[in-house]
């Protein structure tokens, strides 16, 4: 019987693995890839503090796997596929190798920005192209960088890149945006953003890393292209909680998993850390901090306290 | 003209300084002692996800400090005494050395824990006298253990102590318990855990590190002495929110300061991060997330989104 079981081996579920074992909790992670989650994709981490020397996601990622090794914890190799009795005191953790039981969950199974599927997208990712400005813009100053998408991110993504790069182009497949309207008047009055409707991405282009995004028209036909050397791609992000919605866990219309200030979800003894939840930001501290919330509350839910 | 003001260099925020700066804002942080926070008065963090190797507060303080003078912020070694126009779009921060404008405010102040004033209590702080079970408790499995208080965090703390200590006794100063029922019902029948009432923290005393808490009977004004490695201080947490309050940013009862999930304060363009918010874990992890997510907020507001 465990006390924790963390579904995900990501920054989140290490960091709350630390924590329940510190807690002196019997804690299992189950991760059916290797640990480290969506950071393992990444080129370089600029911003998770105290790692000043811009690691790469999988140094950063082996940095605190090393970390959890210090520690009583088991890791399972497993993909979950069901949970039985998620809303009971005791649940039944069920891979294809054997069925488990636990006293509390925390689902920190992470999600996945979605993909345009064009040329030179996997090629250039990490080399220019990006799902993430927040994480990326700042490596990316005085340059010009093209945003796709026409949603809430894409224009927040414009509006913050326009804080530091030369020129910023939005392109989006479209007329219309699914901006809210505040967001894309903000946008039309920057002068250093110019939004590109009924265009699409071609093919991503360079040498060693991006330098232009080729473009064509959806309505003409037309082709040309962008001198770029970021592309942010902002077409949405898709969190991991089919398992979770399986088990009754509540999401919210995206998806993501919700949670009280606790990071407690909907069901007793059932948690959520990291990107799959509904939260205000999604980075690698972000997830290490949830983490560490989720499996201490998930240690006074097993105190009874609360 | 700032663009983002930072009031405290603590892990909260350096992150926060990180942050705002990778966003392309001009940074400032003001620090009235050396930037690192409470974490410099730490012996050892083991909970920090990423270092392994368990850093002095002062090491890992220093790794963080290093980080942020990787980007353009600029750090003064000032005391804010006012904050005025803090409601208004731009704040003027007024120091003994000058006045300074800036369009955001993040507070990252933080906050201390309730000293005991006992003899010893400075000495063997780090050496067995904690003033978080959260942070230090793991150092001392099969240890016996003492909590000094009555609230919900002391009895919180011993269930959580209790579940790797060998022993733990709570000592309280009166017959009552500030704690609420239920959980002083689940310390009386948990086997590990003792409770005394009406016993006092004499002195502290040990070789090297703590062995014997020294204790007397605030009633009878008996003396003894507990064997313990470990003697959590679990009598409240003092936010640093007097700067905040006389503002007008709004704080909850026990003057933490309120936030909403972004850590936006009450007043535009007013953020707060790390131990000074009302917070549900107050770790060196949660307070660099925290500044993460008050800084990428205070750019979206300067963006003019939300």
């Amino acid at each position: 019987m465990y006390d924790v079981a963390i579904i995900g081996g990501g920054a989140a579920g290490m960091s709350a693995a630390i924590y329940a074992a510190r807690g002196g909790m019997n804690t299992v992670v189950f991760e059916k890839l290797s640990c480290g989650g969506q950071m393992t994709r990444t080129n370089e981490i600029d911003n998770y503090p105290g790692f000043a020397d811009t690691p790469s996601g999988a140094e950063l990622a082996e940095a605190i796997k090393n970390h959890a090794g210090k520690f009583d914890i088991e890791f399972k190799n497993e993909g979950v596929k069901e949970i039985r009795g998620a809303d009971c005191s005791v649940k039944t953790i069920v891979t294809r190798r054997g069925e488990y039981q636990t006293r509390t969950v925390i689902f920190a199974t992470g999600a996945s920005p979605k993909k345009l599927g064009a040329d030179g997208e996997e090629k250039f990712a990490g080399a220019g192209v990006s799902y993430c400005a927040t994480c990326d813009g700042a490596f990316f100053k005085n340059k010009d960088a093209v945003v796709v998408g026409g949603g809430n991110t894409a224009f927040e993504d414009a509006l913050y890149l326009a804080n530091f790069c030369e020129n910023v182009y939005i392109l989006n497949r479209s007329k219309r945006f699914r901006a809210v309207k505040t967001l894309v008047e903000k946008v039309k009055v920057n002068p250093k953003i110019t939004i590109y409707t009924d265009i699409a991405v071609d093919y991503f282009d360079g040498a060693n890393a991006l330098e232009r995004v080729y473009v064509k028209n959806t309505a003409t036909n037309e082709r040309g292209f962008i001198n770029a050397s970021l592309a942010v791609i902002a077409i949405g992000i898709t969190p991991d909680s089919a398992l979770a919605k399986s088990c009754g866990v509540e999401t919210c219309e995206r998806g993501f998993i919700k949670t009280d200030m606790y990071l407690a979800a909907n069901l007793v003894g059932v948690f959520a850390a990291g990107d799959v939840r509904v939260s205000p930001l999604r980075q690698v501290i972000t997830a290490a901090a949830d983490g560490a919330v989720a499996a201490t509350s998930a240690v006074n839910y097993l105190n009874g306290v609360k």
